[in-house]
């Protein structure tokens, strides 16, 4: 693949409303498209759930871990899912610092840093050191940190206008998940 | 595949951020993963370009339609544009009523609604009297029309918070196309 003239870039997707890791997914399938050598990291999304994204990237042999608990903003086991978190961000670190990928996601990532289970200025200082300079990098989640926004190359805000949700329709299999 | 208690939903993607077109392309991934029949029709955008995105549908057989001629803000030929959106309508129309998809996505579709080439109000009354009701519609672009928010049943605004284009770096193959 030719990576002349390739900037490595960071992307946030943000904000409240649909299409963050929508988006993510996206840019997976066009790289994919071009050859890329993807990885994805889900944080804090169950191990055992059976999406359409994860039907689609086991059918394309893209690299894809889950490496949440099914948390969520009711989970009484918070150790468990730091523990989860601290596993998934090491994994995510010796991804990033192999030079073996074009694009990794790390998707939910932002949770961890709003909530302060990992230090964002840690994860940015480590990143400014051992990121290389060729890879894109996509952070996704609500609640994108200042600091984060800050070192991003590209940060969308996703707002919700409008969601089926809010007039009783449930989640559909292939568009939500 | 099971289309039990499916509700085809209509989602518009809009605002002015990256991420509207990359969201509609994720939801194909997820929507591909599980099987989905997907039409994709991009209005507005070149027929020649070779986009990460088209080379990823060809790979994977997804249907695509690319009905635009390189229009850009500055086309001179605006009669030669108009007339590839009305053709290109007129083969979402065929597409959509075919009852033959799952996931059918009019990307930059907006764009043609809000110069008023097509009529939001009669393309409105003709996708209540024809789409059919497990149908998933994408609709993208800026500028989405108040009555298509209307109509939709979830639309996300794509608010652009940083891009990097302000900093002088150039669109990336595998992100932006």
């Amino acid at each position: 693949m030719n990576k002349e003239n390739r900037t490595g870039l960071t992307l946030v997707f943000t904000g409240n409303g649909k299409g963050k890791t929508t988006a993510a997914l996206g840019t997976v399938f066009r790289a994919w498209g071009r050859g890329f050598r993807i990885c994805v990291i889900q944080f804090l999304k169950t191990e055992t759930g059976h999406w359409g994204e994860v039907m689609a990237a086991q059918k394309l042999d893209i690299e894809w871990y889950k490496t949440g608990d099914g948390w969520t903003w009711k989970t009484k086991d918070k150790v468990a899912s730091m523990s989860k978190v601290l596993q998934g961000w090491e994994l995510a670190k010796q991804k990033i610092a192999s030079g073996d990928y074009d694009l990794i996601v790390l998707d939910e990532f932002t949770y961890p840093l709003a909530f302060d289970w990992l230090n964002v200025q840690e994860i940015i200082e480590w990143l400014l050191a051992n990121k290389p300079s060729d890879l894109h990098l996509i952070i996704t989640g609500r609640n994108a940190p200042p600091a984060l926004i800050e070192y991003a190359d590209l940060v969308t805000k996703m707002e919700e206008v409008k969601h089926p949700y809010n007039n009783g329709i449930k989640a559909q299999p292939g568009i939500d998940f």
